[in-house]
């Protein structure tokens, strides 16, 4: 992907402007002190997982790998900090050259983490790591914390389809993201074009009470739906009367429509009747789908109800009351002087207002127990015991500047599914709780 | 500006794939029952404000006009909505050459709203109006609750500056409309290089804890940023230990240091600590920026303590607590039938579960009392009462879809600041309480 072939409606040429300017005044006063080209590791994790989850959900990996590769400053960036005055011309030339050439290891995408679990680490010089903090946090913090919301909404759905319709509740971009890692949560469809378009989610829609209010009556919208959609179509049946809606929508498609979609009122009751009334017009095919303000907590309360599908809106783009992750970028360990083989010292700072972190350059394994449930999430500097070799969740996504790791989002989702399942049954509580993983340091 | 000189790293070719796909379903069954191009009004409003806040703040207007410009069906989207059979010949050809005709009103840029405002009213034929609602509600919806946190912040900030510093924690292009919609609110500044660029908010930022961390000793960091930055910078001072960092950035900067930032820890002990110290160090007018975790209510704590400027991330770019602003986009009038002339008629969807609409094209008047000061939201179908018709809310923003109401971005942030000085006093209290003016329907 070029960054010169993409287009949107937010005239920024590059990802290298999704940056916070002090990542690029320090990159200034290194390129001065000579410390810019001492190798750096910089690591991303969690201090704490949002109050009351048990577990958080990986998101947005393969955007950052877009990221990464688009992250350049071409002439218009360039010009801007020049006009601007942020920063002084050596400074410029060494952005004029600049693309990321180190190595990026990360939690593969849908994977589970824990506080503290290293979801991604960047290694290369202070110069060309330091830079990428913004954006990688931005994507992760996001998605992320979008992924975990739509993970527990899909424990409380079961087998039953989820549709993301969230577009409208929040910016129109983060809609299309969010639909990407809702996806990776266990959702099945979307309403929005954009996100269909860019990542191929299957997209869904048919109609708005607007459209039942365009007509002249109910009969009128549902006849021109019927006529437009055909019979498999999703008829909207709250406008007005829904036991009146649902007799006529069955009568206008016959027994063959597809769905009816309720959009308010108290869901578990009219799912209870609107399917009986379904049945009573041998409509027994047809499906109910609910959506209207739902989150984990009233998918789980209608699980015993005759619903067959839930659209999700609010609380799944805003993170179920959690909408990001406060993912942190912090530098572990650097070099004393240049060159790839200087080694390496842990750097940390100084625990204040518990804003401690753990230096020195991380592995991590999540430890299974003779079951094989996992029973820590185990992270350590300095060797691997060879019984966690294989446990490894750090994988290499970046080498040398060039992507090594792209794959299909449905490999993410699935992913995703596999590691959940792999933890311990209380993992998949609604309640609140303690992580269901203890993060144990060696 | 035109979509095709856009560019974004996401390769979505236009606003109008920023759209539910029910949008275009709905098109399509009108197209077919003959109701597409009835002269349709919709309305943006919200039925409440979030818990506890007293009033809203209208922001996004501005990015809505660009996205209803660059609203078209190019050929990449009509090959996609082709290629997965989404919508019919007839449709995509009529797609082709859409572009918005109609009107839109709305709430200027900054205004404050209340439940039932409508803060936008678009008009047109049902076929063009329609396609709009989600990349409208995506843009307010968020912007709208940025800038409410934004205008509590600059309230509990008074004449300290703030700085929106967010971006990490929000999607990275929410991040670059969530700095405009501040800056709306009352902020002053961003770290968001992309919101300078695209909005010319003014970008502030200098150091990190890895730039400290990168070096040898904190003395080396300072003497690199100041080397770099001139005296006049901010030197982090709480990697290590602060008093020692404050003594050491003002014998390195000497008593012309700018600021000093402390990021951790009790800000309101520190910086009472670290003001005695500069003051003692001969460093009078040396700053103090506070930056950890802010939200309204602890930048208020801090109104006594000797802070000159507050930065803010999550809080700000999460809504602080209300990441959404629940506006919707309701058909509330509509002709019988095709023409210009055709006379409107009311329409609203039944209520149940307090989704109840009121119909009808509507203006809306904030009435002042004897004082001037704002006692209540009037909002009327018909005629406008003549004591009211000066008081008149709504501006034309789009005339025959020509957008007729750009204004620099200063322009709104003015007129917030105005519009919140108009309301009664008790709406500025950060506590918890009922809309600060009750909306009457005429």
């Amino acid at each position: 992907m070029n960054a010169a072939d993409l287009r949107l409606p937010v005239d920024v040429p590059s990802t290298a402007l999704f940056t916070d300017r002090y990542e690029l005044t320090m990159l200034q006063g290194a390129l001065r002190s000579g410390t810019a080209h001492r190798r750096s590791v910089f690591e991303v994790f969690t201090r704490r997982l949002p109050e009351g989850r048990r577990y958080g959900v990986v998101a947005g990996t393969g955007r950052v790998l877009d990221a990464v590769e688009n992250f350049r400053f071409d002439t218009g960036v360039l010009e801007f900090l020049a006009d601007r005055k942020i920063l002084d011309e050596a400074t410029l030339g060494w952005l004029a050259d600049y693309r990321f050439r180190g190595d990026i290891w990360g939690y593969p995408e849908g994977e589970v983490y824990f506080p503290g679990s290293p979801v991604m680490r960047v290694e290369g010089t202070f110069a060309e790591a330091v830079l990428l903090e913004t954006v990688i946090l931005s994507i992760l913090n996001h998605d992320s914390a979008v992924a975990a919301a739509a993970s527990r909404m899909s424990v409380a759905a079961g087998e039953r389809p989820l549709i993301e319709m969230g577009a409208r509740r929040t910016h129109e971009l983060a809609a299309v993201a969010a639909a990407r890692a809702a996806f990776v949560g266990g959702f099945t469809s979307t309403s929005d074009l954009a996100a269909g378009f860019r990542y191929n989610i299957p997209t869904v829609g048919t109609s708005a009470h607007a459209f039942t209010l365009l007509h002249d009556s109910e009969r009128d919208a549902f006849r021109a739906q019927v006529d437009s959609l055909g019979e498999g179509t999703t008829l909207l049946v709250d406008t007005y009367d829904v036991a009146e809606a649902v007799a006529m929508a069955v009568e206008i498609a016959g027994p063959g429509l597809g769905a009816v979609r309720i959009d308010s009122g108290d869901l578990l009751l009219l799912a209870h009747r609107v399917r009986r009334q379904l049945d009573e017009l041998g409509a027994k095919d047809t499906k109910i789908i609910v959506t209207s303000d739902l989150d984990e907590y009233a998918i789980a309360s209608l699980a015993a109800a005759p619903v067959d599908a839930y659209g999700v809106g609010t609380q799944l783009v805003t993170g179920s009351g959690h909408p990001t992750c406060s993912m942190v970028y912090k530098l572990v360990a650097r070099a004393d002087e240049d060159g790839a083989d200087a080694p390496l010292r842990p750097v940390a700072k100084k625990s204040m207002g518990g804003k401690a972190s753990v230096g020195g350059r991380k592995w991590a394994a999540r430890r299974p127990d003779a079951c094989g449930v996992a029973e820590a999430e185990v992270v350590g500097t300095g060797e691997v015991p060879a019984e966690l070799v294989d446990r490894q969740l750090l994988v290499p996504l970046v080498r040398g500047g060039e992507v090594v790791a792209r794959e299909p989002l449905s490999a993410a989702r699935d992913r995703h599914a596999q590691a959940r399942a792999a933890l311990p049954m209380s993992a998949t509580q609604l309640s609140r709780g303690e992580p269901v993983l203890p993060t144990e340091y060696l």
